[in-house]
């Protein structure tokens, strides 16, 4: 992504305790770290786990040039950990859900395990990576879910956050967008790339008439035309009727017109009405402008005739949220499974090398999560975290380890998957949650639990940690 | 930033349409094109406008590799545009507000002139920029405002929209923040870096005093402690203390601790009790944790001896706000201004080539801007946009053009400012903006006009424009 710098593209105290680490004798020793969500953004009852593709890549090429090794020089880190820098190269596992998993709070998407360095020095960016796709992600799911088949086209490059943007188009695909305008994503990535015009175009011609001709003379196969430059009823629509007339003379169709400003139930109603009645049923009608999930719902349930949407700023920012709350926390080191207090207790984190259960009922339907020590080959039961005495028996569930190794020392272990490949999984797990957890209003909460041995291991700890103080 | 493929760091319409003005024999005609927004983020009575400098390096670096146009071909571009832009370069003249500058809604920040095809295919790249870097910019100088001279620190990289961490660290900087965790922002950008110490230090040693010691231990000169693991009151400011008395054993100070949860106020009286008991009445207290500027100010009304704040999400996405709404509009082509209507008044844009007037009282303070066009010399006075009988007179006021040529010919007309320069411009130019248009609350609305001039332009065009509907 940075395509080069990328030891820099982190938290400077991510370098200091390393060197830390370094001097107290401990770089060799092994760790484990845990990547958790302890909140769902949009008040979701899920999220789209995505962006694990970008961490590894940038694991893989994890390093530190010279000009990297300079810069930590004059900033005060010191030459024998700095040499220690030179060579260095990620060499740790990564165990995760598969990229474009459900995931929910609270539970150990990700553990990355390695000697303490390289398991720590990579936080900053994993955080980075998989906090940002996610969100978008999550968002970009829950539009698809309103839109039903019609189509999605993310607009949003202009009001993302500098060249986050890229990534912003790649994960609302991967959340079930269609497509985006952000050509930069469509080449690295692959994704679809679609656009209209601008109103510049139109204003660039004396007569929005003429704007229109031009336009679909040089792109005839291809022609949506924006109508809200001047007037769209009055203005708008009319001319690009004209236009479609001369687009059928010539054996094209007129692909389709696009609202962007006005009320846009009752500009699409009346544009659709113009449309059908001059012969042009099969234009399609784009609307864009200020979208979010809820504004396309309620347009949808107004009966707005609209066969696609573009949507920008709510989706690229993932606002209201604007952020996934995801942590990354030691588990294990020096030997022993590692935990971190908080007098909040739902801060308190799960301590040990871990993986997830996922249970299914008959129907093959999500039923809820059971995180375990990874030393178990299966669980019984699983237990609120918090409230011991809400307990789920797995036993006539179907339950599969959904935590896999996706890289040993520092390599991946299979293919890399493509975006349609990605969204393709984003869309069969969404069919098995059941609809009360994807539901906008007070979702209900999917079931999250530990093990029994989790537990105790847990509870030991705690013990000993609230004994020392 | 990008580093190469700067060409297609666009949305595809920008391109659709530069082939159509290829196609319909414009590519050499001058067109003028405006940035401006319509409103403040953050209900702000003011924006900090930054990010003009890598926009100006974009610029410098646009062109189109052969894997872009091989990408571009595959996506229907024609042969004969392609091979025109294997050899484009921007070569266009850029007028613009100082990067620094104090700006507000719908007044022409920067003016872009070049031939309607470089000057429309940059559109997406700058309002990307632009956009991103003043939201934060604007978010940091709340924050300052707040902060007073105590230290501002961006720690938000994890939480970033990916790559945008690195604008976001810089445009924070320049906004009033002294220093961030983002290496590589202060790699890049000149940043100062500066970082604490995470969780999982302490976590990673059987007990926090072992932690703590063997910090101070590689950190002698620079030992900041986190004293949150366990119980800060109980546990972790006591160990502080040990630590700190055996380094002034040493001869060295304890330089700070870090508050990182539970209740920041209570948690900080206390523990500066505790310190100043122990003879660190030096020791600092840091201060981190869901801040935004609403919390630092109450947090500092409730008397907390707080020194210094990590600042993390809320600062670099820009939260509630998440997006400038700036936008790039077509004011000339084909030889005459250019307009867009729209049924709101409030976005009718402005025509013509445009500079803008700032006026100062005789203190030196700001009073109003009036945008005219760019031939005018001098304004007598300038009129509300929309309601015409409230107009100022400027003929005591001191006025002037802040609107300046930055780039001739695609390139720079002078020196790249550093950071610190920027950052120190927008501090200055924050002590000329009268304190009631600073406030939180309801800030009083600055005042923005158009010379009487511009003001017939724009008649006549909305005359002859709905005379054509």
């Amino acid at each position: 992504m940075l395509q080069a710098h990328t030891g820099l593209y982190t938290d400077l105290y991510e370098l200091t305790m390393a060197q830390g680490y370094f001097y107290t004798g401990r770089k060799d020793e092994k760790a484990a770290f845990d990547y958790f969500f302890r909140k769902t953004p949009f008040e979701s009852g899920y999220v789209v786990f995505t962006g694990l593709s970008d961490v590894l890549d940038e694991l893989e090429k994890l390093s530190f040039s010279e000009d990297d090794i300079r810069y930590l020089g004059e900033n005060g880190f010191r030459k024998d950990f700095l040499d220690y820098l030179k060579e260095f190269k990620f060499r740790g596992d990564v165990y995760s859900f598969e990229e474009g998993s459900l995931a929910f709070p609270n539970e150990t998407v990700l553990r990355v395990e390695g000697n303490i360095i390289e398991a720590q020095i990579i936080e900053t960016m994993l955080l980075n990576i998989l906090n940002f796709e996610s969100l978008i992600s999550t968002k970009a799911s829950r539009m698809r879910r309103v839109a039903g088949d019609r189509l999605l086209a993310d607009f949003g490059l202009r009001r993302a956050h500098g060249p986050g943007g890229i990534l912003a188009s790649k994960a609302a695909y991967l959340g079930g967008f269609d497509s985006t305008s952000n050509v930069y994503a469509g080449f690295k990535y692959g994704v679809d790339i679609t656009g209209t015009q601008a109103h510049s175009w139109i204003q660039s011609f004396d007569d929005e008439l003429t704007a229109f001709r031009k336009y679909a003379e040089t792109a005839p196969e291809n022609t949506v035309l924006l109508v809200d430059t001047y007037n769209t009823l009055k203005s708008g629509v009319p001319n690009a009727i004209k236009t479609g007339r001369e687009l059928k003379e010539k054996g094209h169709d007129l692909k389709a017109i696009r609202l962007d400003s006005g009320d846009l139930s009752y500009l699409a109603k009346k544009s659709r009405k113009m449309l059908d009645e001059a012969g042009f049923e099969d234009t399609k009608i784009i609307a864009s402008n200020q979208l979010d999930e809820h504004v396309i719902k309620s347009l949808l349930e107004q009966g707005a005739p609209i066969d696609a949407f573009g949507v920008g700023t709510e989706l690229v920012t993932g606002k209201p949220s604007a952020a996934l709350d995801g942590v990354y926390k030691l588990s294990f080191a020096n030997e022993k499974p590692r935990l971190k207090l908080s007098e909040n207790v739902d801060k308190i984190s799960l301590p040990g090398i871990k993986k997830v259960f996922r249970f299914y009922n008959e129907e093959g339907m999500m039923e809820g999560d059971g995180v375990a020590l990874a030393s178990e080959d299966k669980i019984k039961k699983y237990i609120h975290p918090h409230i011991n005495s809400k307990q789920t028996d797995t036993r006539h569930l179907k339950g599969d380890v959904i935590t896999k190794q996706v890289m040993k020392r520092g390599e991946r272990t299979g293919e890399k998957a493509s975006v349609k490949e990605i969204r393709e999984r984003v869309m069969n797990n969404l069919e098995k949650l059941p609809e009360e957890h994807q539901r906008f209003e007070s979702p209900h909460t999917y079931k999250i639990g530990i093990s029994e041995k989790l537990l105790k291991l847990r509870g030991e700890l705690i013990n000993q940690k609230t004994g020392n103080i």
